[in-house]
């Protein structure tokens, strides 16, 4: 690739500060692109092309980045600006942004906004974190259950406009209570003088404010909903649920849960702008938690030390051993987990996952102490391999129990399963299968 | 909870075969929980209770099972039923589920179908698996760029109701090439003389039908569309990718990933409803290839017997150092998988990555070397304990390296980076990390 096919990068206009370049970069890209590559910046230098954007495309840029990457924007702002792209901003990006930010700039936010506008958004910040109070749309276009066709597309034609969300449209009774939706594309191809109640779909879901927004987005996913209606305790509509919260929600839900299946805390914010520090700080509590965890093995391997002194060779086996059991109980437990997230796999399941992986567990253990037997005997003789092929069939049972019990339990105590991650596992399955492995080899060998 | 409280399954009801609870059951749900129900049964037993549904429920239920079990459930249907179910269904849906069937279902189906139907779908068939053009909308209504909003809305009415997707229309030129989207609720509430060109989003991103469906998912999370429109290597416009299929397409691919992060591979269907075999099949080739390749670690022992046998204490800690150089090469590694999959990473991005992992390595190694000493020195003396620790250090950064470079080789060569499991990275790592432990303690004991 020459020079000239290679494409520009924003960074690299940065880094060069050729002010000229950056602007005529933001002209040619769209605004999720911008966005993408203001959010590999390092917080503190991403103001310098953002405040080259057009006034009018700048909104638009802003609202596809993250929370945390739109505080770093803000403070860099001056007040008048600051306020002017607040005001603007939809309610519920702009009750996230505000929930998540210190409560110097939090404060200084609330106050730069309109008395309408901020009774919406404190009203949103009401609602507990991650409950879907949190990510739906209030400010949606409302109508009477008892309208005519002609009627409804009227109002949508006076307040539509501003609304955010008018692909579907909430239908109420006289109390604000939640009839159901109806399809804007329903509105346009009706007769005119079709009763909305009459258009309205019964088998609608709805989901409270108050929760949690995950399961929200994934009830969704499973009835292909363009839109979720949002009622509060007694039935009244309070706002919508809109697709684009669901992919953003379970994008999220499933970087977190991938995160803490590799035993790191999520770190939110762009991998690319994400520092070394706050990366190392993510990974250690369970670094530190696991290698304490591990000094188990080494009691373990001490209890039998006489043994290992008299049969060296039996120390050979103990990696293949301690990493075939973690990865089947990773295995097991990884399934499991994705299981319950996507809500295949409920508590009271609890008997029938484990038995189910645990002949998974039998059936790969006979199979790998096969193979087992086979090196075993090559490299060191029968007797020991013999004493391995048997440990191999009882960890990988013990470890495919263990990975599938662990994450229900921890539903059950309202833990989110993901935290019973592959590193958790194999290290609770190192140490009771070295005591496995030990014991068998005794028993096979006379020792 | 007594059991007057406790609801009803229907699992259950089929176990008793009380079919008139069954109705009543399925009178009472809606389709995407009838459809989740069907989904925890056994394949062959879930034509009971879709034999109960009413006519005019039949399809929504059925659009909402995966292919595998609509084709469990389309074998147990008579011909006349099996016809139109199929003929009924939308265009995309009918391609997934015909292009992953067997040949002979496969062939009943297509010669099932009326003539516009077939075509409808062979086209979709025309294109590679897992393409955009696999999922696509193709019978959408097409708006001319020279038309009016009027005339555009009387387009819709008269075409809307059969067709799928009406929030968001693909605006056309005379070749048939895409010029943009323009939103339904735009047409409503613009006056009715505008023309459809001066309303087209001109930044409307688009997609080839030959792109990988997955990317096309990511972008519309990315920039929050509510459908993305397809093209075909001339710019013609060919279909829209709807956000039920982005939501799905996402889901999935999240669900593959985390599969192959533990070393296995996925299985499609419904947890509940795959057997033990199925299961162990998808998890067995890893395990196979990760006990051999750990055959390894037996060699590097083997190696090392003579050191082992005047040291025995050396080996109590192998379990502790495999462990924590897989844990952390599983951190990194799954970091960067999920950072590629969501496009935060990119090839060219190789070296700031491993730079980055290698410090994050670093860190976290000089912190489980204190650890490790203090449980050395108070286990089994400071000889060891400084060993075990040097260890500790160059076995969490070679880890991070290793961790974070594979995911990206198998990018370059064209693999998907999520076989980059944490059991594949532990497995490499044990061998050498012991490797390093060994001439470490060598070096440090002098013996």
């Amino acid at each position: 690739m020459t020079d000239a096919e290679k494409p520009v990068e924003l960074a690299d206009l940065l880094d060069t500060n050729d002010l000229v370049g950056m602007r005529l970069w933001l002209a040619e890209h769209p605004p999720y692109e911008i966005a993408d590559a203001l959010a590999r910046l390092p917080p503190e230098r991403a103001i310098v092309p953002f405040r080259l954007l057009d006034k009018d495309r700048e909104l638009e840029v802003f609202e596809e980045l993250d929370p945390g990457q739109q505080q770093a924007i803000l403070v860099g702002l001056r007040d008048s600006a600051f306020r002017e792209l607040l005001e603007k901003m939809e309610p519920d990006d702009r009750a996230r942004l505000i929930g998540e930010a210190p409560a110097k700039i939090a404060a200084r936010a609330l106050a730069g906004l309109s008395p309408a506008e901020r009774r919406m958004t404190a009203a949103l910040l009401g609602y507990p974190e991650n409950s879907v109070g949190r990510f739906m749309t209030p400010d949606t276009v409302v109508l009477h259950r008892d309208l005519t066709v002609a009627r409804a597309l009227e109002v949508v034609r006076a307040k539509g406009a501003e609304a955010e969300t008018v692909y579907v449209l909430p239908v109420v009774d006289h109390g604000r209570r939640l009839s159901g939706l109806v399809q804007l594309s329903d509105l346009v191809t009706s007769s005119p003088d079709t009763l909305l109640k009459d258009l309205v779909d019964v088998f609608t879901p709805r989901t409270y404010a108050t929760d949690p927004a995950e399961d929200a987005a994934r009830l969704m996913q499973e009835a292909n909903l363009v839109a979720l209606p949002v009622v509060d305790s007694e039935e009244r509509f309070v706002g919508l649920l809109t697709f684009d919260d669901a992919l953003e929600l379970i994008e999220a839900a499933d970087s977190e849960d991938i995160a803490r299946q590799s035993g790191s805390q999520p770190v939110h914010g762009h991998y690319a702008a994400v520092g070394v520090l706050r990366l190392a700080r993510a990974r250690a509590a369970w670094l530190l938690l696991l290698i304490i965890a591990s000094t188990l093995t080494v009691n373990v391997m001490q209890g039998f030390e006489a043994t290992l002194e008299q049969v060296t060779a039996l120390a050979l086996f103990v990696p293949m051993l301690t990493g075939t059991g973690g990865n089947v109980g990773s295995q097991s437990a990884t399934a499991v987990v994705r299981a319950l997230a996507v809500g295949e796999v409920r508590l009271r399941d609890l008997h029938r996952v484990v038995w189910k992986e645990g002949r998974v567990g039998l059936l790969l253990g006979a199979m790998l102490a096969a193979i087992a037997l086979v090196i075993g005997s090559l490299l060191v003789g029968t007797g020991i391999a013999a004493a391995v092929a048997l440990s191999v069939v009882a960890i990988c049972v013990w470890a495919a129990v263990i990975g599938s019990t662990m994450p229900l339990l921890a539903r059950r105590v309202g833990v989110d399963p993901a935290v019973v991650s592959a590193p958790l596992v194999s290290t609770l399955v190192d140490a009771t299968g070295l005591l496995i492995y030990f014991s068998v080899a005794r028993a096979v060998l006379g020792v």
